[in-house]
């Protein structure tokens, strides 16, 4: 079984690992390799083109390997996407605007840029047809999102804003029209855009 | 060639029709069963589910003849997506607020019940992979969200709205977090998110 590129050998400085850490490092290593290369399909070939003998092939991870840590496709799919996407970091300038209008540039950036930006078009329609992949990609994308909540409760423990304000709406005020401009009217999305768009929704 | 169900028989009113019309009556006939099997299919398997193949046999339509008509499979899918996808009428209530209202709920009524909201998302993850599909996408999209830019056209004639103001962007402001809610955050849309949302992209 030959280790992918991507993953970084485990240094032992000097101690000789024992043979359950041996079998442990293995392990990982199996998992790390076929996440990596399913994540470099994915976003390659898209979804709908990704199969699990490509994924063995190009991780040197044996079909029934994968299959022993991934029952499902599914869920070998969304761990990949999960352990891939960037984080977000969440900012913290002192006030709800400019904390909005950092997370949302970064967020703008990992739109034009990033790969799980044409990765998560696949996720989203197997997620059409499989409610268990859309329960998954829900949990996921709330994660991912997690940095706006944050913000929104820092600026309503200061004061800033409302406590009535929703944090899921407001989320869905800045990251929709960035979303909606990336993937369906594929326009482009400027810095001026993106801050009307946060002035918007803390109108 | 058989006909497909959903399409409806010409009626001929005593008249014979000549060879011509009969002629045209099977191109359109042809045209039209091949357009509605592609795009129920597109509904139920999704755009990566999809053969020719399933078409041919569900329209009764023979392949040689689709690729006749269609020599690129993302035309057809396109085409499907063009005619069935359902229009959207431009509201008329004499204020800017009421327009974009009606026609965000309308939208969103659309979004929770229609056959397009499980079929978009095929199209769009198509479209991160293969350059022609996503310049038809964005070209039908452009159409579909037409009655945006007629309301914010003529709020601006009554002097209602500033004539800076860019239609596009309102357009994302409403749309985004409608289609946000729908497939990302996979939220429901109420008519109150609704009117907030208009309010927002409005003030």
């Amino acid at each position: 079984m030959r280790e992918s590129k991507g993953v970084p050998k485990p240094k032992h400085r000097g101690t000789t690992p024992s043979a359950d850490e041996r079998l442990r490092r293995s392990k990982d290593d199996v998992r790390s390799s076929t996440l990596a290369a399913t994540y470099e399909l994915l976003t390659e070939v898209g979804l709908s083109g990704l199969s699990v003998d490509e994924v063995s092939r190009r991780s040197g991870v044996a079909k029934t390997t994968i299959y022993r840590h991934w029952p499902e496709r599914s869920t070998l799919l969304l761990e990949a996407c999960m352990q891939f996407s960037p984080r977000m970091q969440t900012p913290n300038t002192g006030s709800l605007k400019g904390d909005l209008e950092a997370l949302a540039l970064t967020m703008a950036d990992r739109l034009r840029t990033g790969r799980w930006s044409s990765v998560l078009p696949s996720i989203i329609d197997a997620a059409e047809r499989d409610t268990g992949i859309a329960e998954l990609q829900r949990l996921q994308h709330a994660g991912f999102m997690s940095a706006f909540g944050t913000i929104v409760a820092r600026a309503q423990e200061r004061g800033e804003l409302s406590p009535e304000q929703d944090a899921t709406e407001i989320t869905a005020a800045i990251a929709g029209p960035l979303f909606y401009r990336r993937w369906f009217s594929r326009q482009s999305i400027d810095p001026a855009f993106v801050r009307r768009i946060v002035n918007r929704a803390i109108a």
